[in-house]
């Protein structure tokens, strides 16, 4: 393909590239705080990009069928703010209110401003969630517009961006292109491969990659590179830029001890500098910009619902987790946005069920958790999606980072993890989540569904998929008994009396496995002539306060908690904290206290404390009282 | 170099590998579950590295100068088993206890068994820790000690193997020897890059390895394979074994749905047809095993001291991070098995300071927590060094699953995150650790210990490093003042009194910045004639139950927490919930109730409602209650 770049679109962006500089250096000078020379080094790539290769609406920034860019190395984010500003989204005096608490122009990236698809900061994460854009892109947008992701060259040190390469060359997203910023220099010291780009070009050549090595601050260079790159069919393509840290700062550019640092009363100088080599503006006005195909479809994302309703049969023996697979298949059936997304364990998650609707709406990430997370984040960006993701319980720890930087995404995504607690017996505690609960809770804006039957769990992916933020569903391996009718109507917040007695003289709280352990209990509780309510939360986080503060002072303020889970940020504090404000309310948490071991699970269940018997022992102690 | 295998040794390694592949259908059987299809891909490996390569001790399988071995891939836990009982480590007849309670031959290997360095079984962990040995092997033991790491072909989607690899070429360690059991098939479908070994080739190359591709069921090939990395200098040596899932077992071997399932009613006929190959035994006994050269030094971890006591002034403004790392420099002062790990923030968590003690006892993991964390477990094992590992605490969630397999793993590892909560001001949320109490307080055994002043933060480190277990040490990014006269004496689990009066209506708990802004506030409250005494708990895990249920007592019942975190799992929980069974205590819970955003610390710490003014308005609804 023939590229041709005239000499005044070269001057232009090269101009518009020190415009960026220097916006960035007043914008960190302004609020004493930020990364200039993190930005000087991907002046020309974002000049290249904003004013000349992306194609894209100044008028509506997430429009569907634009090109995407995001800025995994979210630390530059005032050039990313002053690309927008110089298109003419906003005013360019507005960057002087970089990191201002008043201004959304935060010190990284966040999506309340309507320029930023996901929240980028903490490193390494871009690459995942532009994957998943890019994936939505061709397989079911089947549209034109393509995904720019840029990398910090200190970042790519981090396993997420391999995870994420290696899915982009699996699937040869054609549509996706990666920008390494390699600039030599890290926070503290010269990243590990400086400026060698043969390495960058080899690796990347490994992991399916069009790779193309160039000058960073040559902008026919750039251009060419990102033609080559629209063009090359079958394959990802990275663009390895050779840069400079703090590029035309004079006594700056390339020197170590500069990260995150403003430039003060040295300002001033620079940007003279600077200016010194700029042409005289060639134009008047906003520069051009390439208006995007209009051919991404309308989709629409709040219709979820059970194609339909549960049904089964009142105490027949059922998985939570296979309930689940049965209503992601419901659910794929009702609305063609929904998929599904798992690491190699969806015959064990049963997400596998989604394939005997719509084949192509399972991805399969591999055994790359964190990548896993960051794809579905970027399949659900702009309303795009649906996305479920699912791997066992333990194994979402692997992407708490990426659930952490989700939240600030304002990310909808359904997280479902199985093969929770000692309850899944022989394979031991590295495969047991104990820790999923506090993990999930402790995000921001997320509903935590702990179903205790397969009514309830079809119920609960089907609130999930309608609830906004970061929902969690926590399934079990073994059957459970099914406890609600099929009509039984379920909603987050709202927990659910399973059983109770004039006069009881304790409530127990229990969910999943341990919900059944606590009816067993109550049984036993019986013979010896004690009355025990239980209570099934459904929902962890919100929990129901109203309802655990009637049923405590109801039962003499005697509350039982039993969890497969760490006493730490679980189901037992959950109830402590949202009675703590309660006289005369007492609360005995039950859990897992030290790490378990192999075994057959109704043992397990027994011999760490969580079991009927365990619960039962409890109970009378706690009346007792 | 010559390498010959001669005739008798590979017919007694082939017999030895089919010894371990029965071994392993046979406890699988007994168990009726495990991974036999798994252990059979790897068996000639096995069988090569325990009985031709490695040097060991049967008598001492810790000891100091043995060869280590990591099963990455601990699923085939069952013919790791199988290889130190063939060894004449424990009766062959054990292996039939395989995954029961009262057997430590659990379902994925946990260092309860004394010839397990760290629990395996979440996938791509394993290279990260033996990264971890062989850098202590090769810098601080300068010993002849190799370390061996098996890595399925599966998990080496994980980038945490990737994060390793890179660590290990870079770090050019030679004493290293990744093998990678490339089986084709993963769980639920074939990998990704199934036996397409030119591209495992061309990826560790470009990592820095010297790659050799083998056929990894010809013993002959792996002996000469393991000679050649025994012998390269400079780089380590991956090997990449081509193998087949359930090798040797007739219409199993290469096929699908094998995944994780013992034989069944298959294995009689499966056993019979791999004895039929089987050649008569060639000589009588144990296998021979080669020893290793005792050229490891003794080290002390235990003595663990400042090498001065702290020497402040009361009131001085001491950032908690910059006091750590004069903690660090002086622990690294008295004991030289003190070391330090960072990834690339060390100018930020001030871990940088040990290197003006000892250049050589810091390892930089550039921006790669997982394998940061991984590399600190490693050089932890076998008590070999005193490994201080620091970062934001925000990116510690980038290695939960780590920090989670630590705890399973026995390690003893201090973590220590700087720039806790939004107290850090400007980056904004990205940056902000406001989970990390809480995913710390869910690792068992853990102690998180959290600092209000320098001089408790030096005596932290100080304990942390003689605590057992995975600690965690919060530190903050702006200045406070020293509260603590250098002499006061400290310890886990023992909470101060900063401030109490005669009849107090409340207490406050707070922690860090929160502390402070819990004296401001008893300031406030007394101009309003209330009397709020002001509590330090110093670690939160764990949390001095006796001192609070003391201070409630006497302060009406009333206890107001605050802390720089959300809400779930964090101080609040812990004190709630050791104060659950209490009857007649109340608990009111302030924190970060919001994703936070950019801006000036001290206005954040007002708007997100931890600040002393919003503090003396709850105290003040508490005590009107």
């Amino acid at each position: 393909m023939a590229v041709t770049v005239d000499d005044k679109t070269v001057a232009e962006l090269r101009n518009l590239a020190d415009r960026l500089r220097i916006d960035s250096i007043r914008a960190t000078n302004a609020s004493k705080s930020g990364h200039p020379t993190s930005c000087a080094s991907m002046a020309e790539i974002m000049s290249c990009l904003f004013f000349r290769v992306m194609k894209y609406k100044l008028s509506e920034p997430r429009d569907k069928s634009s090109d995407r860019f995001i800025l995994s190395k979210g630390h530059a984010a005032p050039i990313l703010y002053s690309a927008w500003a110089e298109a003419g989204l906003f005013p360019v005096e507005d960057l002087m209110n970089l990191r201002k608490l008043d201004s959304d122009l935060e010190g990284h990236p966040t999506p309340r401003l309507n320029f930023v698809d996901v929240a980028t900061g903490s490193l390494g994460q871009g690459l995942s969630v532009a994957c998943g854009m890019a994936y939505v892109g061709k397989h079911f947008d089947k549209a034109s517009y393509r995904t720019y992701c840029l990398i910090g060259d200190g970042e790519s040190a981090e396993g997420s961006i391999w995870e994420a390469l290696h899915f982009a060359g699996h699937y040869r997203l054609d549509n996706l292109c990666a920008i390494f910023d390699i600039n030599r220099l890290g926070q503290s010291e010269p990243t590990s491969l400086q400026h060698n780009m043969e390495v960058y070009r080899k690796r990347l050549e490994a992991f399916g990659f069009h790779a193309i090595v160039v000058d960073g601050h040559d902008v026919e260079e750039l251009c060419k590179a990102f033609d080559e790159a629209s063009s090359t069919l079958g394959k990802p393509t990275a663009i390895l830029a050779k840069t400079y840290k703090g590029y035309k700062f004079p006594t700056i550019s390339d020197e170590l001890d500069w990260h995150g640092k403003p430039l003060g009363a040295k300002a001033d100088e620079v940007i003279h500098a600077i200016e010194q080599q700029m042409q005289p503006r060639t134009s008047t006005g906003v520069p051009h910009i390439a208006e995007p195909v209009d051919d991404a479809p309308e989709v629409n994302i709040d219709d979820v619902r059970l194609s339909a309703p549960p049904a089964y049969k009142m105490g027949e023996m059922v998985a939570t987790r296979l309930a689940y697979g049965t209503a992601l298949a419901k659910l794929a059936e009702h609305n063609p946005r929904v998929i599904a997304l798992d690491g190699d364990t969806k015959n064990s998650t049963y997400s596998d069920k989604i394939k005997k609707v719509s084949a192509e709406r399972y991805i399969e990430c591999f055994i790359a958790e964190q990548n896993l997370v960051g794809v579905a984040i970027g399949a659900g960006c702009r309303g795009r999606t649906i996305p479920y993701v699912s791997t066992f319980a333990a194994f979402f720890t692997r992407a708490f980072d990426q659930l952490r930087m989700g939240a600030i995404s304002q990310t909808n995504i359904t997280c479902v993890g199985s093969h929770a607690g000692v309850s899944i017996g022989e394979d031991g505690p590295s495969q047991m989540a104990l820790e999923d609960l506090a993990m999930f809770r402790a995000i921001p804006g997320s509903t935590v569904f702990y179903p205790s039957d397969a009514v309830s769990c079809e119920r609960a992916a089907e609130l999930a998929g309608k609830t906004k933020g970061i929902c969690f569903i926590r399934t079990s391996r073994p059957n459970t008994a099914v406890i609600y009718e099929n009509e039984q109507a379920f909603s987050a917040g709202k927990g659910h009396v399973v059983r109770n007695h004039d006069e009881d003289d304790l409530v127990i709280v229990g969910a999943g496995v341990t919900l059944h352990e606590a009816l067993k209990a109550s049984d036993m509780l019986m013979e010896s002539g004690i009355k025990a309510a239980v209570i099934d939360p459904f929902t962890i986080k919100p929990i129901d306060h109203d309802l655990l503060v009637k049923e405590a002072t109801r039962c003499n303020g005697r509350v039982l908690t039993v969890e497969d889970h760490y006493p730490e940020g679980g189901l037992g504090e959950a109830v402590a904290s949202t009675l703590a404000e309660q006289r005369n309310v007492i609360v005995k948490i039950l859990a897992v206290r030290e790490v378990p071991r192999s075994g057959p699970p109704e043992v397990l269940l027994e011999h760490f404390g969580i079991g009927a018997k365990a619960i039962a022992e409890a109970a009378k102690k706690l009346v007792a009282l």
